[in-house]
């Protein structure tokens, strides 16, 4: 089974491939063609599983293929880490030809999305995502970047990939929490901008939890649909783009505040979708039976639905420091009905009100 | 007196301002106009010449202005002082909508454009180039970077500036080394792209020592012009660009292996080009009286014309890892004949006659 889907950025277009076993199948890799080398970026958990047959996918291009395994963890995601792969790009010498491939989750596709970006300013890059997280968000629409002690994602590029290749297969190793951290974005794609996909996640939420091949294809292929069709419309984020942060303004200060690797990003982003749907009710957009279904779908994923309690101030310092402020205003992503968001910036009344609601305060 | 040139890159088009006095003149940082705050990067150098001036022509947009002092010199080109930018920046709430101004030489310039590459995921610039070489080269066309201790620029974007803004008046503080490494680059600019200028550069090498504002000011002028339609016909260097690179492949080979910092940018690619131009010869494009000519200026222009004498394998190593190699070829830019120029692979054979003839092994 293959499906493949085309990003449509002009002549930065891509396609996107969701299917079963395939890490196996060269003719996906071909524009490694054109490249002078190719090197797989994993980590050392995701290595192991797969870098071995991917290797050998990509040997047929008859070009060397090299891997630089960094440690695994949210917590690597910093200047450190992107600078081991630099150091091995230039050890071995990588040129403007060399190929990137991202063997991993969001992390990874983040770091070598941004080491593609930087790298003598800009060579090619393939994402290879491998958790569910990254499959239906992280790797389409070419957000890379890495952490800042002061703030998530701070330093970073747009840089699109030259192809995604998203194989449903590798889910199936994965830890259940990863899992439930890819369906809380599974779930914002439906609760977002599509009303219809999110009561069909609703009545297949236990077949997404067994990873269930089928299910899962389908939650990929429209989440990366869904993605796709905003990022084409808003690659730089000016406008639409930023609706797909719903649960992120407050996600990211659950991360930041706990540490990042703490709470998985999309447990963070779970839990901050129903301050979100807290906060859109009490701007009297969507009904109380909204913000507690929604709720329920993504306590039904196994995912934290109580907000570590910070208190008020130290939210809103996490939340100063988002990028999503302009101004010094924070910026929210506000759901006008299940299946269309907007964004806005809301009062600190409201916020607070939220934040109590919730038991962050 | 004021030139205003505009760099033609459809919707990222900006003007190059010319003249003296500039940085008192509110109006020229007009794009200042939609900015939430105003960040001036320099150095510990310049800061004390400039800043408070610019500081007071930006205060009149009315938003926060604040200074970041870097250490000054070629050796602090690197991750750990781009990370200073980064810190202030997140410290003092800058966001999307924040305007980074460049103050100072080719160093700060490239850090500052890669600290507003990479921001956020790109913030806007405007880039003072206070020292010659900044002002014919290295502040127009939009690379941006930091340095890697296996090479110069490996780390970078293409981001381009919202305007360039050389104020004449700043070269007279310069030390003379510094003014003769950016004749380095304005001999470059007439010995790859008009025999013309250079037979005018020829002629006025005396008042452009000097620092005469006429000869400046048409020196700088005619360098951007050249340079900045280089960049509009191929503004990621896939082509034609690269010719700007004359005496650059040597060049770094000698900033590298001496260490950088040790030799000025501009003194490796004076001395790089009488390599180039040498090789250039043995190719058999230009004559060797060219060579006598072209070295004859380097010279005039107080310019080191003798390599270091690191040896032919150590400046093969070094070059290898440029970023102008592709599937481990060296690339070289070759004179065709004075006035133009092209890029090249040369039989290594022929750069070792290069390399042993004017003394680098």
């Amino acid at each position: 089974m293959m499906k493949t889907l085309e990003v449509d950025l002009g002549n930065r277009s891509y396609p996107i491939y969701i299917g079963t076993d395939l890490i196996d199948q060269p003719e996906l890799f071909n524009a490694c063609e054109k490249a002078t080398s190719i090197y797989i970026v994993t980590n050392t958990t995701v290595a192991p599983l797969y870098s071995e047959r991917l290797t050998k996918t990509l040997e047929k291009f008859g070009k060397p293929v090299r891997i630089i395994a960094l440690p695994d963890g949210e917590s690597y995601k910093d200047w450190k880490n992107l600078q081991l792969i630099f150091d091995d790009l230039l050890k071995f010498g990588a040129d403007r030809q060399t190929m990137l491939v991202a063997l991993g989750g969001g992390v990874i596709g983040d770091m070598t999305g941004f080491a593609a970006a930087s790298f003598m300013r800009g060579i090619r890059f393939i994402q290879v995502p491998t958790t569910l997280l990254a499959q239906v968000d992280s790797s389409v629409g070419g957000k890379t970047g890495i952490n800042h002690p002061l703030g998530k994602n701070m330093i970073g590029a747009f840089h699109q990939p030259v192809a995604v290749i998203a194989d449903l297969n590798t889910l199936k190793t994965l830890p259940p929490r990863e899992l439930s951290a890819g369906l809380a974005e599974v779930v914002k794609h439906g609760a977002i901008a599509d009303a219809q996909f999110l009561d069909w996640i609703e009545a297949n939420a236990k077949a997404l939890l067994a990873c269930d091949t089928d299910a899962m294809g389908h939650a990929v292929l429209r989440s990366c649909e869904i993605k796709s069709a905003v990022v084409s419309a808003d690659e730089r984020e000016g406008g639409i783009r930023a609706t797909l942060n719903f649960g992120h303004t407050f996600g990211h200060a659950i991360e930041a505040g706990m540490g990042y690797g703490e709470w998985l990003h999309g447990e963070a982003v779970g839990c901050g979708m129903v301050l979100g749907a807290d906060l859109s009710c009490r701007l009297k957009r969507i009904s109380k039976a909204d913000v507690e279904r929604l709720t329920k779908i993504i306590h039904s994923m196994n995912l934290p639905i109580v907000p570590p309690k910070f208190g008020v101030k130290r939210y809103m310092e996490l939340m100063q420091v988002d990028k999503k402020t302009e101004g010094g205003q924070i910026r929210y992503v506000i759901l006008e009905k299940i299946g269309k968001a907007q964004i806005e910036s809301a009062p600190d009344a409201l916020v607070k009100e939220t934040l109590s609601a919730t038991g962050a305060a």
